[in-house]
């Protein structure tokens, strides 16, 4: 038993609380390791009468771990336990003080899990788990009132630089409403709509006003409104780590020195601000002069912004805000931030822009999800670069589905690109096929899977300017087979709990295989698919190990009889099945 | 290279702001396996100029693993970072991302520290580094006021039982605090003062207002200006988790049922709130009818709390909070608490009561402090009970130091007993060398001790109530001995930053010996101290290798000096000498 291997501290990923009666244990061994962990469970304060010895099971794992879960429902909120790891005849017992050789007989010495207060729980909103969204550029999707367009817009569809403009506002979102309720998408994430020079906003010059290229006030307002009359949420940008060059308190800054009254507003080393050898004396986003930081410590600059998160949640009746560069901004601000928004609205869904480990920000406290890039690295690496085998790319979804809880799971924000990355089919090099993959990846993992403008009419561009071209609306040009995959795809997700819910096995993955098997099911309706992929160009046959029945090709709609409980099938070069077991074989859980 | 043993995730105890300017990136591997690590730290944004590559050290070590740390100065507070795990001729490296063969050339996937944010620092009262506490209890402390007295309260000295009373009051506090300063206490942790109808006063009645048998709100006043004046600093203990029946709003609860106004104000789980087969129908304490469980989700509750608070805080000048049962309570009340209290006195020290790991209170959000009650178990273990060798104390000692950040190790509540377990002498079986050898410990430990009232003068006693023995006052009856021993080791601590300060390491610890020899050490001053102690009856001769020079043992006054490095050494059974590297021979680091 490799000791050294086993991991478990009480609360973030390791035992925390599902729901208001039940709690998760999970741990942690070397993979392949243990033969079985059992969960010692009880309240601290009623040990003999409730004590109760759980078995775990493996629900996910990694190149060098397995990691074992077990759910708990303790009767009076407190929870006290250990764990029983066995491998062959051999038990070694963990608790808080260490390995023991005998099960401890004072549970003084166990894990602690103190009081499920129902305020520490992190309760994303439940929409989220049944939302598809699609992520909007404003300047870029289309242009629906050309009289406010900037006076040096170019013509729709010209190639996309860092500075030029194209017009896209908001009455040109309104005016294609219908392309997203045809595709399903019901919630919308937009780069930033409020006033600034650029064309991507992330200057912000004045948060309290739509930029008037784009619109107005109430032109969000009539497209918020028209978004909720067809069930479409719609969650705005929020630049709060930095403000623009032009935002009033910096203008002021820039002109008055240390004199004037927003001089505490930024962090300025050496007055006046500017710029020496490069660098400004001021902290910015990145190096960016442009992009003065805010201080978000400052009672005044706190109380504007949560000014800024209330206006639009409650006046304009927005559905959440998505935060730029949320990691560089204060724990402090974003707990005071997320009080302030879920007070005016509990349903409201806090996504922080973080690309890296992201457990503190999800703690219940501050952000409901973080942008899933992780994920995103992980499907490009193996359905579109070719960097992971099936095995590698199992370890890495396993390594992800532990590192959170299943909550933080069930409410991710996933993604296949952004404005941030180069477009998927660019990525894919123009091979539909791969996008495929990527995209069946997508809209069959837990969470909230987002879609790119344009990624389902075929729209292609390298990193930023490229992958932000002006939408494509001349159906002629719109690659019509990849939208209707998408609009099919979309919809088997919203009419299967299966495909969208938390319960997902590897069934098949194999080092140097480039094929895989994902298996997804949902408890309640007893729905039963297995997304079978294969990741290269060479036809496939294989036999998978399945539930004894029919399964039936969703896409195909062809049928095939599991023998001996497995099946047989056959997948072209960068093809896929998504499979589900005829209604009849379902076998209730 | 174990690889399973490797463990590093950001923030927590393994990357943090150690000041404004400072982190510390620490990671684990197993113990011995490893014979470098090199940190790769640099700027996201401007990585190439500012790369560095750091070795780490070896700061700590326990059963099974190494903990390598190292300090950081990011440039411009940001810190991207990767390690080189080396061993012999392989390096492995580590990122986000896992472990690669080769130094990845993207940064982006090292792991990140988005940005050193001063409000989200873990900073504690700089005073509490230097404190010395008390702990009184103040029913038995000493009766300086027998009008107050209880009715019933028995002459001073007779045996304690759950529920007699001695009439212990604050005026006897006054009268004693000569005998505080002489011992050279600094500070005093006050268990409950407000009024209750207990000996212990853990079931407040009313949080406004000192017990009428202990004295008046002013009296207290007068105590901890009296204390001030001294330099002693004054805690009190807050029991926020539950009330006390007679708590008015749970009387108008019992009495008014679901119709109360107070209804929402506790766990009410079914009306009338009564005790159904010995289990109330209301969240409590344990089980406790008498303590109702407070719900700090509730508005109402929150501004009472909160209120309370700010009142001893600010109108009656005390220099902090110890919070009872604090880890039963939500986190989400101790952040409001901690905003309420640093506004007012951003020098006070908040001390949760938590008996198990307690990372998730120690983030800089909520407390300063937790009663460390896995460092009394250490000691015990070892000087007392005889359960641990030196390694196995030194393994315990070391996966404390891993366990938190280093300034949670500087602002620890350090203590050897309270009103909540047997008394040291009593489990020392009254054998008072073994008592002077957990003193030293704890004496001698980063972080502040705390004296549990009468240790010094010799009281004993088993589990509550012969823990909560009346004062003895009586200098005949006295252990002067003991008393001496307090004091100079109190006054060495003190009078060295070296025996105060984090700097610790084991320099003698090996399996199946009850010796060991702990190194003391301080930057600024230079100065070096070596522990040796000898748990067991044998007299023991040993040879420590040290610094060279003459060591002059601090409560004895003779010296000795270093042969070729090593230093020879007798101790008796359960001896100890605190040995001091003479001036002369300091070499500044």
């Amino acid at each position: 038993m490799l000791l050294e291997a086993i991991y478990h501290r009480p609360k973030m990923n390791w035992s925390y609380v599902y729901d208001r009666s039940t709690m998760h244990l999970r741990l942690r061994s070397k993979r392949g390791d243990l033969d079985a962990v059992i969960a010692i469970i009880g309240d601290k304060y009623a040990w003999d009468r409730t004590v109760l010895h759980l078995p775990m099971r493996i629900f996910a794992r990694d190149a060098l771990f397995d990691y074992w879960e077990v759910e708990a429902q303790p009767p009076y909120r407190r929870l006290r336990y250990g764990f029983q790891l066995i491998e062959g005849e051999e038990s070694v017992w963990m608790t808080e003080r260490g390995f023991e050789q005998a099960l401890p007989d004072h549970p003084l010495e166990f894990f602690d899990f103190p009081f499920m207060n129902p305020v520490d729980i992190f309760e994303p909103p439940a929409w989220v788990k049944d939302a598809v969204f699609y992520q909007i550029f404003p300047e870029r999707f289309a242009n629906g009132d050309p009289s406010i367009s900037p006076k040096n817009a170019e013509p729709w569809g010209g190639k996309p630089t860092p500075f030029n403009f194209f017009g896209g506002d908001l009455q040109g979102v309104l005016d294609h409403l219908d392309h997203l309720s045809a595709l399903g998408i019901n919630a919308i994430y937009f780069c930033p709509v409020f006033q600034a020079t650029t064309n991507h906003k992330y200057n912000t010059a004045d948060y309290m006003r739509v930029d008037p290229h784009f619109g107005t006030n109430e032109k969000l307002k009539e497209l918020v409104d028209a978004c909720h009359e067809r069930g479409i949420r719609v969650v705005l940008d929020a630049v709060f780590n930095h403000s623009g060059r032009e935002f009033l308190p910096f203008a002021d800054v820039l002109e008055k020195g240390a004199a004037s009254r927003y001089a505490d507003w930024f962090h300025v080393r050496e007055w006046p601000a500017r710029i020496e050898d490069g660098i400004p004396t001021y902290e910015t986003f990145a190096f960016e002069p442009l992009m003065p930081k805010l201080n978000t410590e400052h009672p005044e600059v706190k109380e504007y912004l949560l000014e800024v998160a209330r206006y639009w949640i409650q006046d304009m009746g927005i559905d959440g805000w998505r935060l730029d560069v949320a990691n560089e901004v204060d724990h402090q601000f974003w707990r005071e931030f997320r009080q302030t928004v879920k007070t005016l609205n509990p349903d409201a869904y806090l996504l922080g822009e973080i690309w890296h480990d992201s457990i503190m920000w999800l703690q219940g406290d501050q952000f409901d999800a973080v942008m899933n890039y992780p994920f995103t690295n992980s499907v490009m690496d193996y359905a579109v670069l070719g960097k992971l085998d099936g095995l590698g790319f199992a370890n890495e979804i396993g390594k992800l589905l532990a590192a959170y809880s299943q909550p933080v799971t069930e409410a991710a924000f996933n993604l296949l690109g952004s404005h941030d990355t180069p477009r998927l089919l660019t990525l894919c090099e123009g091979d539909v096929r791969k996008m495929k993959l990527a995209v069946m990846l997508l809209l069959t993992y837990p969470g909230a899977p987002c879609i790119y403008y344009g990624d389902e009419v075929g729209l292609d561009g390298g990193y930023d300017p490229g992958c932000r071209k002006c939408m494509e609306w001349d159906e002629q040009k719109q690659n019509k087979d990849l939208l209707d995959f998408f609009t099919q795809a979309i919809a088997l997700r919203k009419q299967h709990a299966a495909l969208r819910g938390a319960d997902i096995t590897m069934i098949y993955a194999e080092a140097g295989d480039p094929c895989i098997a994902i298996g997804r099911k949902d408890q309640e309706t007893g729905e039963q698919f297995v997304l079978v992929l294969n990741a290269s160009e060479e036809p496939r046959s294989m036999e998978l190990p399945l539930h004894q029945g029919t399964w039936r090709n969703v896409f195909t709609a062809t049928s095939k009889e599991t023998q001996q409980n497995k099946l047989k099938l056959d997948l072209e070069g960068y093809g896929f099945s998504l499979l589900q077991l005829n209604v009849k074989s379902h076998v209730k859980a």
